[in-house]
């Protein structure tokens, strides 16, 4: 009680140690979650996903410099990197070192990086939970950053408001790292690096399978800065992510990128996206949490030792997996 | 009933539709692979992960080559080839035609792509289960190949008997393409495109992550060639990942490569590894098939209107995630 107090009057140790008992999944985390719930549901969640190597984490620290600086409404931003595929390196910790230099000692900026733990559906949902919690605690942009472009990032970029897809020209084949399956999920799509060379192909390549991803969209350049265009049969109220250019080592094309990040909050408003974002997160998290509460029920309600001779049999190839479930629920009719 | 005989006949048409159907997870799908679990569990899995640019799928074919055209032993070959980054993205189909030139024409050979569907717990099984059929249909070597080392690779790499992960040079920052997670559940590395510079700069990034990763064990290098060794103090039978180099567009280091893989599957032998592998695989599966039995059974026990009003208080924020599931669970007892 005493501590979401705290957390909720923005006690930034409070928070750290609640985050972790969020993390560590512990009944003080939880019954935590429960009752900071009521006071989520303000903060823009952006997600920030992208290959190592196109300096998705420069890009991020630069987006949180440039929140902070903004004269017009200085905003509270807090950073969850998520690396999944690194269950104890150093790299996440590396990640915060950097991070330290430009954004120490700004009590508008929190950072938190969360490495695996558990299964898959474990990170979303333990990103979800820190979220929320950072959401509940008055940040009102929370950029989600992920490593790579794998199924999990996906699944955790489905939890933002606004996706960023981060690329950088000359990472190997541009078939292999420009992914359509992420760019099915991009609402904003940025070319970091983009003093490199190559950087022509890789906006090329972006470009058309941009197009195979949205095939009812037609996607243009204009005016030197390439922006996306309707198509004139598109329906109005659609939104066609935009490609930037950004060199983030330099703070370059983060104020433009930033207006657009704006613009697709405003069209999410406008479109009702926001709206379905939310129910679509809120939902699948609701379902997540069933799953785990149906199974962990499933387990205290079964004799240990009548499980263990099912898995036996499947084990012996006696039972097929299909048809051990099948004995195990008639089995268990509570 | 017809299929899956004519599949255990090696019949390669029935296989490929029926791989298809066990894709799309169809009523014919299941009921052939409870037909076929009693077939299964002769084959030996190898795992091959890696991120994009490694040159990972020329490896893949240089080994498939090398168990066809070995004199004293040679062996029926499946491939399955994992994308799960890529939903619809041609890039799978573009890796098998590339295939196609050095592997076509021999029916010992069957190579199989799969694009990710659904959700991430849904690629690992649907993986499985392809697994499942094609050791049903005799093939004795099933590599299983994954893009990237996110953590959808490790689970997929979790239903091997044998896990490569593959690196190569150059591929940027080296603290982050070389992740300790990813090491953690290697079984043998392989540094491919050796001939190009900076592989000794992986080599040794390799190294130490390794020792991280298995910090009772000591990884040495012997004539030249690197090998692991047992550090004094490791019990016996403790495997050691060994490092591999290969240049795998000309072939080089494959048969080196594919004794070690060997040597592995002695030792999971010897050691009872293999047993404890097939259990946890299959103990993982059984429980994955039991949350879906589950979440099904409880969709279809719960009225949709109920579900619906207590998804309606968690978005108006009156109910959190972990409250709704607690009021669905005690509203349901079947």
């Amino acid at each position: 009680m005493t501590s979401t107090t705290s957390v909720l009057e923005g006690n930034r140790l409070a928070l750290a140690r609640l985050l972790t008992q969020v993390e560590n999944d512990t009944p003080e985390g939880r019954a935590a979650l429960t009752e900071l719930f009521p006071h989520t549901g303000k903060a823009h969640l952006i997600g920030v996903t992208g290959g190592s190597g196109t300096g998705k984490s420069s890009l991020v620290n630069q987006l949180a410099l440039y929140y902070r600086k903004s004269e017009v409404s200085r905003k509270r931003v807090a950073i969850v990197a998520v690396d999944p595929s690194s269950p104890f390196t150093g790299g996440a910790v590396l990640g915060d070192r950097v991070r330290m230099r430009d954004l120490a000692g700004d009590d508008g900026v929190f950072i938190r990086s969360m490495a695996s733990r558990g299964s898959l559906g474990g990170i979303a949902q333990t990103t979800a939970a820190l979220t929320q919690v950072l959401d509940a605690a008055g940040f009102e942009i929370i950029i989600i950053e992920t490593v790579g472009a794998g199924q999990s990032e996906v699944d955790i970029a489905r939890l933002a408001h606004t996706t960023l897809v981060v690329e950088a020209p000359g990472l190997g084949d541009d078939i292999q790292a420009i992914k359509a399956g992420i760019l099915e999920i991009a609402d904003v799509l940025v070319i970091n690096k983009a003093d490199r060379p190559g950087v022509e192909n890789t906006e090329r390549a972006l470009r058309s399978n941009l197009e195979l991803a949205h095939p009812t969209k037609r996607v243009a350049r204009h005016h030197g800065r390439s922006v996306s265009v309707p198509a004139p049969e598109t329906e109005p109220g659609l939104w066609l992510p935009p490609i930037h250019k950004t060199v983030a080592t330099e703070g370059k094309g983060s104020p433009e990128l930033a207006e657009s990040i704006a613009s697709h909050a405003a069209h999410l408003h406008q479109s009702g996206g926001w709206a379905a974002r939310d129910r679509a997160r809120l939902g699948s998290e609701l379902e997540a949490v069933l799953r785990e509460a149906l199974i962990t029920r499933f387990h205290e309600h079964i004799r240990h030792e009548k499980y263990e001779e099912i898995v036996e049999k499947v084990l012996s190839r006696n039972l097929s997996p299909w048809e051990a479930v099948k004995s195990l629920l008639n089995g268990s009719s509570k």
